[in-house]
């Protein structure tokens, strides 16, 4: 896979794109990242890439011509047209499912604006999709591409070393995961639950399988509608529920 | 604003910490940043933070001692407790109210691992805020750190140069922002709806209220229900539910 940043911001990258498995995915050859000031686009003497809005009022615009040319630069010898992802509160929620989904495209592009909002011909003529990572303001798009590549690029093929851990995820089950205890078995005071020392696999598992649903109960009902439960977690549900009453 | 992020990998928030508003921020004595590495806490011989989980399984758990440490060590000189946030995709929701919430705090902890799972002790007696970005999976809390930091200190007084900012931020009118155009007026045939042209403020306003509803009723009716309409777009929402039966 290769994957494009398009920013002001260039050097924002730099930590992220060089560590942990990111590095490793690239030493791996499963993606190759290129992260693009899109100023060298700018076709004024100035190198300004935004100006002020037509019809008034605050703040300033991304222009439409820089990005139309960083865009057409960075997919010039693709075969097919990349995905072209613009990051903004008004998009798509970003979920796991359309991580899934960007994880098969062999590029993708990720436009980040900075402060500005973007001329609305961006919006229409030149990116594929609009997403955002939840209701929240930020102050550009590049931490929120930070955010979708990590999650894009460790589902690929070869990316994590121990199939695993990607298996186990939380989501995967459909419910929220269990707790986790390690050593030592007393912390300050703080204990283990016994069941977890007992050796007895049948015990744990079933332990186990509690605490994921009441974590889940409690934290997050709405998962609860079509995640799979076991005969004896559907039990316990209908238990939790009538207690509720 | 003091700001501390616990970490395996201090260098991934290089980039973002020291660029752009987090630099001014610095800069400004709005806040300040400390990352460290709390492998400097962990007190076996190999420096070890996981281990495996008790009651087998794949995957490690992050030891409980070298992270109440760091906590510790970093809130040594408070004179109040500060917030301990724990990244993790079983937390609340972070959303725009929960950052202003934050922004009011004077000293955030940031706990982020890394691939593994976190003991229980550290959930239950460590931290005072799970949060999640949202349902994705990340390979660690380090990115989802850097999205709630980037949110919190734009909020915080003198970090945003131009008040005007933050007050047209999307979600502050309750609706998606509408339409932004730039010049050129025309490009590659392209071209600014004509009323932005117009010269005519109260048409614009009018043209704006319209396509700010316009664009929430169509990509989020779930904001609409607390907006605050005017009365033309209240008659204008009428409409369109009406068309659609």
């Amino acid at each position: 896979m290769k994957i494009d940043v398009l920013s002001l911001f260039p050097e924002m990258f730099e930590g992220v794109l060089h560590s942990s498995i990111m590095k490793k995915a690239q030493e791996n050859s499963a993606v190759s990242f290129d992260v693009t000031d899109f100023r060298d686009f700018a076709t004024n003497k100035h190198r300004k890439v935004d100006d002020y809005p037509y019809g008034g009022g605050a703040g300033m615009v991304l222009k439409p011509e820089p990005l139309f040319a960083a865009v057409e630069a960075v997919s010039a010898e693709a075969e097919k047209p990349p995905r072209v992802i613009l990051m903004c509160p008004q998009g798509e929620r970003f979920t796991q499912k359309k991580a899934e989904e960007l994880a098969t495209e062999e590029h993708l592009v990720f436009v980040c604006g900075h402060y500005e909002g973007y001329d609305e011909r961006i919006r229409q003529h030149l990116v594929t999709d609009e997403l955002s990572l939840g209701d929240f303001v930020l102050t550009g798009g590049e931490i929120a591409a930070m955010a979708i590549i990590d999650s894009v690029v460790r589902l690929l093929p070869e990316v994590l070393g121990n199939a695993d851990s990607s298996v186990l995820d939380s989501f995967s089950t459909g419910l929220l995961e269990h707790p986790q205890y390690t050593r030592p078995a007393n912390f300050n005071g703080l204990e283990v639950p016994p069941v977890l020392l007992s050796g007895n696999h049948a015990e744990i598992e079933k332990w186990r399988e509690e605490q994921a649903l009441l974590r889940t109960f409690e934290r997050r009902k709405d998962l609860l509608k079509e995640a799979p439960l076991t005969a004896h977690q559907r039990q316990l549900l209908d238990q939790l529920e009538n207690e509720k009453k």
